[in-house]
């Protein structure tokens, strides 16, 4: 397999637009509680969201050579997604590359590793999710993979699956599902918009979850 | 003990509303320097805080069915604390228990797992405590305990026991203790405020803080 | 060697304002890949930063009798940076201290340890930087040393060493090198700003970086 | 409440001894999965075992005074357990104290915090079991408390409770269940005993644990 | 894709036992520095070593019914491998479980999350990697898949490819590469038993890894 | 500054003869509680021991080959000591290294990084003392320092202090201090050796550690 692959099949852009307006717990949950990337994982900002193809890159620890040619070959609305060994304590992307992003059009930024320059990232606009903010330089030595599969936050990524996130974390969403999986998302917004219309409206949690039977299969007690 | 107990003895209301104003810390060290909750909880938004007599749940980890069922007996005013294994990786309690929550006027939520809306959950504008934010879904198949003793945050916690947090954390006062606490907390916030005047009008801290008396005692050696 | 030791070398006051308007990043990078404290350091607030000159104190962790005299001993401008053990679970510093910090014209507050009060801190504008934010107390006991050697953040840092950060981090630059550091800290920027302006008007990363010789010599491989 | 109390009720000495030879495991599931410790406390030798009444100690982290006065104070048999904040850092106990513990017939030591010394401790068959094994000395600053109910690894731990470990970790029964559980306990090991024996001689798994129904209520699905 | 997949195209059981001499570093360097499982999976015993392939287990957290369900359908010198959601704080297999899988001709056991019994387990002679030891009990409530691929200490493993383990950690070889890999196994070890004897013979190490050329291409200055 | 320094001004043979019998937290006792190495630093194999002047070496994270270097320069007797980031995902020493350091008779490694190969290097009796084992191969692609202060575990080590170590951790002592500091372990060793004999003979704690006079000016009570 060639260091860099740049033909990659990914997600119909209808369907990551029909999965962009959706939070990242409803995609997880929608599909089945799949896909959820581990909980360090998290925006540099509480107020930035991505959703877009995968564009992955496996990097050795503390280096950023991969994640610059990244850079190059992406094609915009891709989300750069980077597993560099879930070091904290180094700072591989920053403003100026930052600043090529938004140059070519990438939808975002994702790493298991550090980044820095957060206040001018923030500033610029672009999202960014890592695992830590650190000022430490990597290098540029080893050579590793863009484009191939990847694991990262604990899953497993490939080319053209659809990445999603915000506030809360990230998804992962295999290509290939992408259209059904938002149906689904919508149906389970729908859904919860019910739940909450019945909290309003007074009505209990049990009966609106319907826990009685549950309960009393499972042998509750109470001091009523 | 039946798995759900509804009816607890809780702080008196007055005790809770005198000391609604004060800090997670001030209460801590008014009371003797005890209470605090371990520093890994913390509220998913700066600006929240929370005062409240506590309604406990005890469950298994990445469990929800006692957190919905606390949601149904706890009453207005009531802080659900949530013992859940110290588990980072689950997000038992979104945005439609919250909008469960605002319904029936919980005062907060407080938990050693995660949680998840949170964008949607800050403008709410409901308190949330927790060890994480994560997106992954919980089950609903163990009985645990509402309203027995728990321990979380390395702190026991028992039904009706006063729970205050803010942006330092959190800090549990028993119930019987509420009121003189409140009492000893105005005197430390009181004493502060005359620190702080002190240092304003150019006194040092070792006369503030009656230093020279100790460091003498203790040996203190100086260049001077 | 005494306890406290008062009379330090310091940076130049000129060099400590031309190192501060640089990000601790780009400090780090300028001084080749050196200084950078542990991404576990991080201020309070992310619009907070300092510069200054390190007033150094060795402390037990969970005492803070040494702080309280570095703040009688400290300088206007100083940088009060407090070696205490790299222990999350205690709260050495807040507003009472912040307030004696303020009147004193201290420039900033930095620790591996814990802080609290934070909102009051926040409102009170002195950069703070912790390794975690906690209520628990601290006691007065064990005595320390003011102005020798620490290591906090995985670095040493002497007296009078010049001490920057902002919301990426810390980095300590040798009192000796401020000047020539603030130099290439200069420079770097400039580079980066010239990168920039490559990106914005379409240059590709692969010639801005020069990246193509290096590559076919580390044998890079593509499908293209 | 004073700081040492003396006058404690231990669990019965014929239920300790019932409880003595199982292993900390086998008591957790018997009492209906509870009182298990944090598994960060383990033994400071894989063959170490501890069975005991607890002499309970609340310190401050780094500070060992309490726990010399707990081994003054302890009568043979009594497992002397400490919680002393979960900090890692410090050695809290070493061969002096351990020499001192056997002196006095002292079954064991418990701790959330380290140890040191360990090689003569293993030397001298003093079962010890701590979060971690640490150099670093302690102070004599803190007064603690001896005696009150303490909590260590997410459990409450009450004077005179059983505290039973071994290599897997540690276990609490209250002292008022320790007879029934460790009929419950026999009763388990007499069940596993069956188990074990079923599988040796041929018997499946599905077939020994009746999985058979379970999984088809639940909707298991297979390639056969 | 059905819950339980029986039917698994395993590694060559030549490649197996080709492989099963070598160590796990030895190993990853042969196949190119790839494979590495996180090093927080160990060995309960140092002694321990196993080969074989897998036979994969994706469980929820704390849920031990597809562990017991892969015991009876994996097939002798199978090692069985269970991704649960690197979960330390849950026992999922003891000494019932291991003498099921003696019975049935298990070659090992790997899993991120905790087992219990481990004096026992030792004492049998099965081999088993863990995150954790822990006492604490599982459910049975979830059901998961058994043979599709799962992702366990930041790698992806596949049914059948081969799970390699010993004192150091773990490696995973995908199994069509395995006879490969076996033979750069073999050559590698080779080349460092020359390595072994020109540092014997009293070769100096700049001579033997013939570090000369590159130092001085990347720059390398002495005092000498 | 050279990359490699060579001439390093050791402590003397006679001193580190007189440290190496004395345990490592006598020594850190002896010192006034300093130079104690953070306790993640522990040997692989509990019955190692070392001591020796420190020949110490700065290194990227994941990257030996300063590692190599040290080797080569090194003198027997030396303690080769490498800060490499604190990073437990990667081993940057294994049994060929070993060997290397055996036939030039070094007396033991040190690092804050992984190692492998460790039932080989047990094996071969060399010390060994890491944060970590781990499998995963390191570059040799950035030059670091030989013989330069490095900060390792929360300690300064400079070339020629000397580093003692054994299965409670490891200390550092200052060359200039080596003989004092010996002979103040012997003096402790013997006052210990005393206490212990105190708590043979029936003497109790608070008589033997003088705890009365201390106890009372606290204000110690008790229910007796």
């Amino acid at each position: 397999m060639p260091h860099i692959i740049t033909k990659i099949e990914r997600a119909a852009a209808a369907d990551v637009a029909a999965l962009a307006p959706f939070g990242s717990a409803t995609i997880h949950e929608a599909q089945g509680r799949l896909g959820a990337l581990s909980s360090d994982l998290k925006p540099i900002h509480r107020d930035m969201r991505l959703c877009g193809p995968a564009f992955t890159v496996a990097s050795a620890p503390r280096d950023n050579i991969m994640l610059q040619l990244a850079i190059h070959y992406a094609q915009p609305g891709d989300v750069i997604i980077m597993s560099a060994g879930a070091y904290s304590e180094a700072g591989c992307f920053g403003d100026v590359l930052g600043n090529a992003c938004l140059a070519k059009g990438i939808a975002g930024v994702v790493t298991d590793t550090g980044v820095r320059d957060t206040q001018e990232l923030i500033r610029l606009g672009l999202p960014v999710f890592s695992m830590s903010v650190c000022i430490k330089g990597t290098v540029k030595e080893t050579l590793g993979q863009i484009n191939g599969d990847i694991v990262i936050g604990g899953q497993v990524v490939r080319p053209g699956d659809v990445i999603n996130g915000d506030a809360d974390g990230l998804v992962v969403v295999k290509r290939e599902d992408a259209a059904e999986v938002a149906r689904l998302s919508a149906e389970r917004e729908e859904a919860e918009a019910g739940f909450i219309e019945a909290y309003k409206s007074g009505r209990t949690i049990i009966d609106v979850c319907n826990l009685e039977a549950v309960l009393t299969h499972k042998g509750l007690t109470t001091d009523l």
